[in-house]
Formats: structure tokens, C-alpha cells, sequence
């Protein structure tokens, strides 16, 4: 175990760099085309303003929270990402481990390098979810459905932002292909078309295209419904109508624009927040609401809660932290995440997460000019 | 034929550089000035951002359109730009070729290193339209007018932001000629003085303050209305008014500042298309817009379909990849832009281009300070 | 004596830094994080545009000002920073000194390497005021305000935006502490237990994580009033909100956020103070509201005071020119502050303190799209 | 004679730069303080974007203007700038022979290397103004204006914006002083005390302080207009409420800032613009507005005249052209602003300058976002 310190989050992807292969950093770290929303992602959140009160008399701070009636311990959840084993031996295994150790959601995406049933056992009590992507042939998908039941997943979060992959550039560079010895095992598990191969491109694009439907429709989140006692996320909502169009359907939200990955130019997800919340702000009492991208610091965190957010999660930062010091490394970056939320807190003048409101952001600066 | 593999768009100029001498690189790449609007141009595009819907229930991307009645492949033409054979040995004539097989338009320049009636005989059933600068002595113009019906040239489009050439200093400094080898058949097929000598300062501004009529004037816009049977296209709109009294007579509209290599500090392209769109909304059954300037991503098309143009164009991405790979530079470019253009649209929910709106185009991102 | 001359305040750091440990020049510099905060308190500056007024016939400009009945000679006084025993041998008794001769406020910080004592007795006719963190012991903050009291301080700021102190990356990285042979003087002369030695991290934020209160509250303040005669100050109201509590209370306002050093991506400090002004407004004849943060030319403090601030203080143009010079260095630097303040009032057409108001700044440039 | 060709205006800065000692280079180059308005001066006019209009019709452009009723070639006259023979060895001489060349105003500086009536001399017919400051001996400001009476000067514009001078950082370092060989002819021809002698910092900001009136007021301008039959025109207005104090007094307008080299952070020259004509417009008849700063581009000079300025003047141009080939470069520097204001002008639609209006600039671009 190394005992080398990190001051912020950021500081991660240096160390995990020297353990990664080129093919595999550069799918981490990648966004869509040129890449501005993945630079938007994170940018946005400097152009919002924290607004502390102070004297507020907080003895300490308690940023416990509860998702879908489960407590967690910090309000930041591991997002799916895919091939965990190109980060760390074990892959998925490991993060689960950490997910559990922390107290926090864990979301197994459906293009794990381990399958449903080795990470289910290996944290039977973490609060796992599973990340679905519905494949062409809908048989497989039930299934799937059906095994995450079995095996003690909490929710279905599906992923609707992603018709097609994204185009992004490095891989199509590198011809991305999964490393021989690993294997998309939860896909393969059903299918083995699902396997990642590079030829011309990507070779995740080309599965995806092949195996994966893009004519997934508003039909299908109902036939998911009507099947599956599950909670349902819709990960990748981006703007009120579709959101609106879900929490009527009694589905929960997750804002995403997948980490920048998908479609370049969309906004940043901090800036779909507030048409988002103000979409389904007659479903509050019902719906859930999660976002994701870019959060890098404590006090990004806080942005998101405060404008409504029942909690945020993390990619890069988990696969990084992953690549770096394995199983410590994610428990590290955790550790500083909590470490700045439970400042900023105090010096915002928030003692616990349901403190948090639109008062700590700031609303109006009067500019010289409108004096 | 080469393999090499581009990812973008912009690669292609790194490419083209190795084969272009100096002169003719930094004839192709300069704006006007100081390039501000040459920049802009493309700098516009990352400030507009896509609204994309989820569950679109999409199959596959239909990327045809119809222009002036004819049906594209894709809704991409050919802008005119000069002199062809500078970047590749048969100029002009695999220009031609390229958009044959792309299957979408190919307007000829003015300025073109190869005459009209070969172009032609290359491809007769290529969509072909003519560029035209009207030159001093009317005579010619309509000579040249008569000769495009005859060779089968589908319309005309006449520049109209260019009475006098823009500035290009780096062609100022380079004393910019036509190589001794090359002439611009088509313009001195009719009359020997439109040769391109550099001698002090640019040779093509020399030649234009010679021969172009800078006094050219809307009459001369119903002088060509009426002789011709062609449609008229003006090629240089960049506001409202204009916009206006272009749809008034009854002819097509083109917004465009040639590339930001006439006025320095004028608009971009897609800052100018909201006001001409609304200008012109009593007309949009009989008048198309179409765009160019700048466009170097898929999504930089579907933002200016979005708005309301019918197509848009391209100019140095063809030069550039003509200059790369000649006829197979173009098409491998096409080919990017394709693939592009189906990942964007399947991931913004938008199966056709009829489909594209407003509601595709992110109108207002609620800021925290208006909470 | 050093002969060198300095053009402006920014020089001092750089001489500073000759000087410094690296340990000592990091905690100086630094700001909470990313440093959002710590770099737009001065970018801040240069977004608000001065309006002058000419002809306005002036023989010579006038810089004395009232602050808390007290005549100041220049209205800039001298932030509370810590240890300066690490910039000069003779510390605060330098700096003390050298505001005594400038002829302004010296706040004197809990922080310090030297005691009251020694400060008072060094300059008992300063201008000296005293800055306080509230102790999780109360009996010490009391005792330490009746020693201020007895040592002739004129007024009490209880510093009140740092309940913990603020995640500062550089001291986290140096594991910063105290040298050896010095000490927190005035804290370890009420408890042994203030000292601040780094082991993991930052030694003063585990200092301060003990030691200082971080549940202090507005009933504090209350306290505070009820038992001494001294003006009581609030340092680090960020906001209208609180800022009007303060009023209410009869404390003064000390509009800060501690120089970027606490919670990070809130407000430059020119961009809080007209909210505060605004909400204070009905106070204005018996509160007074100070400013600081990122001042550091005699234009940004002139901008405070157009807009109602009584006056501002610097905190790192201290440190750095006590580093640079000692006590000759801080009297440069006020001489600098002097010069460029008394040209920018003669040029602005303002003879003396009062005449600035909100006329001297731009309410409303008319852009071109608004003609 | 140099046969160098000049691109842009720009480029003589350059070539100056190897012809200029650094003590006179930097006073020439040099903004006051940080340089903000010296940059915004320059950078404002890229904000600003141009409005063309197509078929207009245009044989060509007349640049021909009326300025207090005198005809000019161009509508840009040279600016009152010191010490010509630091960049060219005849000086002011050399200045008035290129302006009487090319058919412009110049601006005799009070702070000139030539006395006023060598230049009268060497150019009795050139269309020359006298700039003036006002001594602190009344005497020798009177005596100076009927001087300038006597010789033939056409105006005279009171330089109010430089009751002090503003701090050059760079003149500060260089403890600028005029070479030895050198005097301010004009100023030492009435009272030798004018004379610049660097010794703590800038020897021309001591010189002003010991002998130009800071305390010049509205009162001067009155007694000025009681005993000269010249136009008085104010340089050095800033804002709308001056500017009408000025109008009513029937004296004429110069918006400037100096060029930057006075009160850092006031706003671009061409920001101020709007507001003065507005301030002004029911005096548009008799009052003419001029204004200076930042010009470099032919787009410069024509968004300054679309707002409703009479001319404009330049500063620094000058003396980079003068320095780097005398008269010659000069008038290469106004041969580069008359082909590009042709250009720009043909482009834009406009053939006479008494065309240019605001409907020339864009006033309002539809954002994406208010559709
Ligand atoms: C390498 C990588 C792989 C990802 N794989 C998936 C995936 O399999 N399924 C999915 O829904 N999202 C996937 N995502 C998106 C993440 O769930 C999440 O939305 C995104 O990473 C959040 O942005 P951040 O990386 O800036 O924190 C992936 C993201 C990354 C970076
Ligand atoms: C090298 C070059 C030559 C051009 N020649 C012509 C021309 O002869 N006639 C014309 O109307 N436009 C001409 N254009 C302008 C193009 O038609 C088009 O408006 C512009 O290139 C679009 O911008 P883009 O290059 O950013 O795609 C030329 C542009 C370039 C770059
Ligand atoms: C090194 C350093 C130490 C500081 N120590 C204290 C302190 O002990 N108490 C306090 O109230 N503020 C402290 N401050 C904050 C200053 O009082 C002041 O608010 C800030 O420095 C102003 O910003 P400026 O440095 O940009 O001028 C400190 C600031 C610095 C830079
Ligand atoms: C080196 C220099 C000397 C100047 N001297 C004078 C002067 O003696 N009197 C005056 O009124 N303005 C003076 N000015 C200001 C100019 O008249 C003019 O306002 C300014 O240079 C315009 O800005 P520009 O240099 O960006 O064109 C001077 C400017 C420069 C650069």
C-alpha cells in the first residue's frame, strides 16, 4: 500500500497514467470530438458562486443522505464505467469492495470486465446498482433484468444517452480494443457478439452499432416498468420536456451528457440542472434527481445539492483513483472528497446535506453597472 | 491511394500543407486582416449547444435532402473557391468527380483553373452550379450566363460580397500569382485580362479592382432574372435587409462572408442566419437559404439546419482534402462528415433532416443568478 | 537600506520570495483550492471601469480619512495575517511600527509571533486593533479581549469566516508548520495547546480544528457586545443578508473572504460590497464597512470607496514588502499606494476621500447592439 | 528611401523598435499602470461588428472630409504626440511635411522637440493645430495661444485629461529623460523650468507636476474662448456629462483617453463614444466629436465615423512610422489606411463618408437562445 499523499482529486489521473496503457488512458480520459462539453463539464462549475453565511453555529458537519431509502454515507455515488480490469487486476471486484468500505452506491455497468454474479458475491450487502444499455435482441435485456433482481441489485439505472457510442478521437486513433486476456463478461455472458474488437476505429463503436438498438424508445422504459419491481433511473436525461417525460412515467433522473462522451456541444451537466428541476418540480415528492460530470471538488458537490440534487456521482475520478492505488486509491479519493465537502459545509454555513438550498448559491451579483 | 486514416475534419490541413507550395497554402487558409471573422467563423459553433431528446426510438439516419428540387445525399455542397489545380494535378476536374460520387453539388468558381465545358464533360450529370463574378463588360457576363445553360449548370450564383477583393495579408506579402503553368481558364476563355500577375501586393486583387464590376447593384439581379431561366442565387447576404430584398425578386440566398476573407470583423455566418431566417419567414416556401463559413464538424451542420437552412457549404475542408488525396481526400472527407452527422443526429433524436428544429438547439439555459 | 525602487505593489512578492522558505512563501501566497477566489479578487478589479470627470480644478488631492473616529493619513490600514516573525526577525514589532509612521490602522492577528504585550508596548500611540478567533474555551477569548482592552487596541475584529480554516493545497503538500524558534505567541501565552506543528497536512488546520470554535454563532457576537467597550468588527460577512444582522447587532462590517484562503469559487470581494451596501443602507451613519482582498493598486482601492466602503485593508502587499524590506519595504509600498492613489484622484477629477462616489464609476457603457 | 512593404499598420511598430533607443521606444509604446485601457483601446474594436450591405452600386470611394470646415483627404488626423526627434531627426518638421502631403491635420504637441513657429515656417499651408496645456503661470498659456494665432494654427485643442501625468510603469524603470541633445522647444521657449530630467522615476512626470496646472478648470476653458477667435476643442473628455458641459460652452470634442497612458481601467475610447453623442445630440450642428485611441485598422476608423465622430486621430501610428522611415513611412502608414477603409468601404456598401451610419454596425445579433 503506497503512502503517497494526494491533495486533490485531480492529482489521481497523473498516477494512474504511469499504470495504464496508452489504449486504456486515453479511452478513461476521452470525450466526444473535440471535446468541449467534457471541458464545459468541468468549467461550469467555477462560473457558479457559493454564497456562505456565517456565525451558524455548527458543531460539525453530517453529510449523510439517503438515495431510494437507503442511507449513504457521503452523497456521491460511482457512476458505471466500463473494463474495470484494464484499471486494476480484480476490476469490478475492487470497486464494489471500496463502494461497500465507504458507504456509497456502486453501479455496475453493463460493460464490466467481471460479471453480475462475482461482484454480487463479492459485497452481497454493498448498495449495488446495475447500469443497463438494452440490446437489439430484447430477450437478453429481460434477462438481465431479471439476474439483477436475483442477484440483489437495488436499481436499474438504463442508459439513454447512448442510441450509438460517441466518436471519440483518441480511440478511433488507437483502433480501442479490450486487452486479449479480458472479456465484456456480463454482455459475453449472454452474447458473445458483444466482444470488442478493433479493426477500422473503435472497436467499441463497432459493437455497439452492431449489438446495441438505438430505436430504444419511451415504449420500452414502460415495458421495463411493467416487468421489474425495481427502481428505474433514466441516466442521461438532458433537458425539462424529456425530464418531465420521465418522472411522469414514475421513472427517477439522472442528468447526464455521460461525461462528455456522447454528444459534443451539449451543455455541461450543471447547467441542465435547473430547467431539469424546475421541469419536475410537481414530481419532487416522488422522483429522484442524480447528476454527474465533472465533479472534481467538494464545493461541486455542494452546487449540485443545492440546486436540487438527491445526489451527485463520479467516473473519471473513481476509474483514476482505481488505476492509481486500486482499491486504497478509490478509498483515498473518497477521503479527500470528504474532507473538502465537510470544510466547505462549515464555511458555508450548512451543517447537514438537507441544509443545503438555493441560498448558499449565488443569485445576483449587482454589477457596478446596474447601480 | 493512400491509407492513412483522418479522425476530423482539420486533419486534412496538416496533410494538404506538405503539398501545397507557401503560396498556395496561405492563399487557401487567410481571411481577411487580422482573421478575426475567419476565426469566429469557427469559434461561433462551440458557443451554440445542442438540446438532444432521449428514447427517440430512431432505426438509422436518412441524411437526404432536396435542394432547388434535386436530392443530395447529404446536405453538404461545394462552395466555390478558386483555382483547383494549385492543389491537385487534374484540379477542377476530380473536384467534379468527387461530388459526382458523393452524390451532392459541385459549384464551380469563376476562378476556375479548368473551363466550363470540360467540367461538364467530365460529369454531365453531376449537379453542377456556376459561381459568377459579373466582370466590367456585362457582355461577358452574359455570355458566360448563356454558356452554364447550355453546359448544363443547374444555377447561378452570383457573388455579390465581393466588389472588391478582401485583404489577405499574408497574399500581400507573398506577392500572390497564379503558378506560370495554370490560368483561370474559364474567365480568360472570354477575355485574356483576368490573368493573375502578383506584382506589387496580390495579383488576384489586382486583377478583380481591373475587371470585376465593384458598381454591380441589385438592378443588375433583375438584368440577370431576366434572361435567364436558371435559378439565381446571391452568394454574400449577410443581414436581414439584404435577406429581404434578395426574397423580393425572387431569388435564393446564400449567407455567407466568403469564408471572413472579404470584411474583417464582420459577423459569423451562423450569428448572421437567425436574422436572415426571420426576415425572410413570409418567403420560405419559394426562397432557400443556405450557409457557409466555418462548418468543420457534423454538428456544426445541424445547428445551421436547425435554424432553417436548407444546406449548407464547404470550402476549405475541400480544398484541404483535395490537396491531401485529391478525389479520395474529398471523399474520405464526406465520409467523416457523414458519420458525424449520423452519431449527432441519432444521439439528438433526430432521424431526418426534416426533422431538425429550434427545439434541437438549447434556447434558454436557466443561469443560477435567475433561480 | 536597500536602494532598490518598485513601480508597483505587485514587485514586492518577488523580492519576497528571495527571502522566504519555501514553506513560509506557500502559506503567504496561497488560496483555498483550485484558487478561484484568490485570483478573481483581483481580476475583479480590472472588469469595474473608472469614470472621469476633467477641468475639475484641483490644486492637490487630500487622502485622510475617519475610521472609527480615528484620523487615518491614508485609507488603507493593515490587515490581521499571521506570523510575522516568518517575513522579518522582529515581526509584528516591525510592522507595527511601520503603521505607526504611515499613519494607519494595524490589526494585529491572533495568529501573531509576538505577543500584545510586546506590540502595544513597542508603539503604544498606533493605531492598533486586534483580530480574534473565538477559542472552543470561552474563558480564553474573554480574557484576551480584556487584554486587548488594557493594552489600548481601539477595536476588536472577530474574524468570522474561518470555523475551519480553509483546505490550502501548498501548506497540505509541505505539511506546513511553524519554525522551530517560533511560536503563536499571543494563543500559546493563554494555552500551550496552539501550536502548530505539521504532521499530516497543514499543521495550522489541525491547529485551528482543535483549538478554535467552529460552532461560534451570532449569540457570540451578542456576548462579545455585552462585555466590552470596544467597537466590535465582523470580519468576513460575504453577503446583504448577513451583513444587515451585523447592522442590527450595532458591529461593524469587514467585507472579506479571508484573500481567497477559505471557501473557494465564492465572490471577489468588490463583487460582494454592493449587495452589502445595499442592504446596510439604513445603517450607513453608524456602521462602517470595510473591504479587502486583492487590492493592489491605488485604482482598486478608489473603486471601494465609490462604492461606500469606509475604508479597505491589504493583507499579502504587507507580507510581502515586510519580507522584501522590512519596515523600509512597508513604508515603499505606502508610498506607492500613495502616488498611484493620488494621481488616479486627480485624473478622476476627486480632490479628497468624500468626493468619490458612485458617479466615478461606469454605470452604463451603451453597447453598439443597443443604439 | 526604403522600398519595405508594409501589410498592415501594425507592422511599423517593428521596424521602429530597431531605430529607437529603449528609453524612447518604451515612452512611446507605454499605457499607464497595468495597461488595461491600453489593451482595451485596441481590443474593443474587434467587439464591435460590421454590417454590410450588398449591391450597393458603388463605382468608388471618396474618403474626402469636412473637419471645422477644412477639407481633408482622409478622415484621420495625426494626434498631438512629444518629441518627434527622438524618432526622426527633423522631428515635428518631418510630421508636418508628411500631413501637409497627405492632406490632413497635424497636431502640434506643446511638448515638442520644434518650436511653433519652425513648423509654421517649414509648412505655412498645412492644415496645422496647436495642442495645449495650461501652465500654472497664466501668462505663458495666453501668451502660447496668440503665438499660435500669429503662425497659423487652426485650432486649438486644450488637453484636459493630464492634470497630472500618468504613471508609465516603464518610464518609471528607465527614469525616462529626454536625450541631452534634445529640448521641449516650444515649453523651454517661454520658461526654461519645462524642461525633462529624469531622476527618481520619470523625468516628464515631474516636469508636469512642478509646472502645468492640475487645478484647470471649466472656468479656463471660458477664458480661453473670451480671448481667441480659434476653435477650442476639448481632448481628453470621457464621458456624456462632460461632453455636454463642453457642447455648451460651444467648445468641440475630443473623446481620448490619452491613449491609455493616463488613468488606467476608464473604458475603450470607442465605449465612451455612444454615450457622448448621445449626451450631445442636440448640439450636432455646431459641435463636432473627434476621437482617438487604439486606431489601427481601416474597420477602426469607420466604426468611429458610423457612430457619429467628425474624425479620427492617431497616436502611436505615427510615431512607429515616423521612427521607422520618417516622412516616408508616414506616408505608407496613410497609404495602408486609405486602401483599407476603400475596401472596407466597398464591402460594406458605403461610398462617401457622410454614407456611414449606424446602420453600418450590427446592433443586434439574435442569440440562439432568444429565438
Ligand atoms: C471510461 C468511461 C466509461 C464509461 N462507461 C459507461 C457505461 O458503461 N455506461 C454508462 O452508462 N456510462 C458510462 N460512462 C459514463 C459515466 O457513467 C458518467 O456518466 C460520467 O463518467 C460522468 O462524468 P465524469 O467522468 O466527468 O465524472 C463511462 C464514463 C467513462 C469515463
Ligand atoms: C481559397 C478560397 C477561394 C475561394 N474562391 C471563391 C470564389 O472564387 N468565388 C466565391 O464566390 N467564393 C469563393 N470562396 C468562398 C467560398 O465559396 C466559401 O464562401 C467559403 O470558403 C466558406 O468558408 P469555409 O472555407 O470556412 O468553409 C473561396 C474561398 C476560399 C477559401
Ligand atoms: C498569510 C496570511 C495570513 C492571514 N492570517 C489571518 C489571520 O490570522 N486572521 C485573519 O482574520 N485573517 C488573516 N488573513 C486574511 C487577511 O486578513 C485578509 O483578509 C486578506 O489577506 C486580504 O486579501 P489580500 O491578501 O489579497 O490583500 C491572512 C491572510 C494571509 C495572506
Ligand atoms: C508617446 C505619446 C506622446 C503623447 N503626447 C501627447 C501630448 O503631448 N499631448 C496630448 O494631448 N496627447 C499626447 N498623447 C496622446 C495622443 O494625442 C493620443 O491621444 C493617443 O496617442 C491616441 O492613442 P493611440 O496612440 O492608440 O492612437 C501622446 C501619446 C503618445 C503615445
Amino acid at each position: 500500500m503506497s503512502d503517497k499523499k494526494y491533495v486533490n482529486v485531480f492529482e489521481f489521473e497523473d498516477e494512474a497514467k504511469k499504470n495504464l496503457t496508452n489504449n486504456a488512458y486515453t479511452y478513461y480520459r476521452s470525450g466526444a470530438n473535440a471535446e468541449h462539453t467534457l471541458r464545459d463539464n468541468i468549467d461550469a462549475y467555477s462560473r457558479i458562486k457559493l454564497n456562505p453565511y456565517v456565525c451558524a453555529g455548527l458543531k460539525d458537519i453530517d453529510l449523510t443522505t439517503t438515495v431510494l431509502g437507503q442511507k449513504l454515507s457521503i452523497p456521491i455515488g460511482i457512476a458505471p464505467s466500463a473494463m474495470h480490469r484494464m484499471a486494476t487486476p480484480r476490476g469490478e471486484l475492487t470497486t464494489v469492495t471500496a463502494a461497500k468500505k465507504v458507504g456509497t452506491i456502486y453501479t455496475l455497468s453493463s460493460l464490466a470486465t467481471t460479471n453480475m454474479e462475482d461482484v454480487a458475491k463479492e459485497q452481497p450487502d454493498a448498495l449495488r446498482w446495475f447500469q443497463l444499455y438494452i440490446a437489439k435482441d430484447r430477450k437478453i435485456t429481460e434477462v438481465m433484468v431479471r439476474e439483477a433482481e436475483r442477484l440483489g441489485y437495488r436499481a436499474i439505472a438504463v442508459t439513454v444517452d447512448a442510441p450509438y457510442l460517441g466518436i471519440r478521437e483518441g480511440d478511433e486513433r488507437n483502433k480501442f480494443t479490450l486487452p486479449p486476456h479480458l472479456k465484456l463478461e456480463i454482455l459475453e455472458s449472454f452474447k458473445k457478439e458483444f466482444a470488442v474488437k478493433g479493426k477500422e476505429g473503435s472497436g467499441l463503436f463497432e459493437m455497439f452499432k452492431d449489438q446495441i438498438d438505438p430505436a430504444m424508445s419511451w415504449e420500452d422504459i414502460k415495458w421495463l416498468k411493467s416487468f421489474t419491481k425495481l427502481p428505474v433511473i433514466l441516466k442521461g436525461i438532458q433537458n425539462g420536456e424529456d425530464a418531465l417525460r420521465a418522472a411522469q412515467l414514475g421513472v427517477h433522473i439522472w442528468v447526464t451528457n455521460h461525461g462528455g462522451r456522447q454528444l459534443d456541444t451539449v451543455r455541461s451537466t450543471i447547467d441542465m440542472l435547473p430547467e431539469v428541476m424546475h421541469a419536475i418540480k410537481d414530481y419532487r415528492n416522488t422522483v429522484e434527481v442524480y447528476v454527474d460530470g465533472g465533479i472534481r471538488r467538494g464545493t461541486d458537490v455542494l452546487k449540485c445539492l443545492a440546486l436540487g440534487a438527491k445526489c451527485v456521482f463520479i467516473g473519471r475520478p473513481l476509474l483514476f483513483s482505481l488505476a492509481a492505488e486500486g482499491e486504497q486509491g478509490v478509498l483515498k479519493m473518497f477521503e479527500l472528497f470528504e474532507k473538502e465537502m465537510k470544510v466547505a459545509m462549515m464555511l458555508l454555513g450548512a451543517g447537514k446535506i438537507s441544509d443545503l438550498g438555493l441560498k448558499h448559491l449565488v443569485k445576483a451579483t449587482i454589477p457596478v453597472s446596474n447601480l
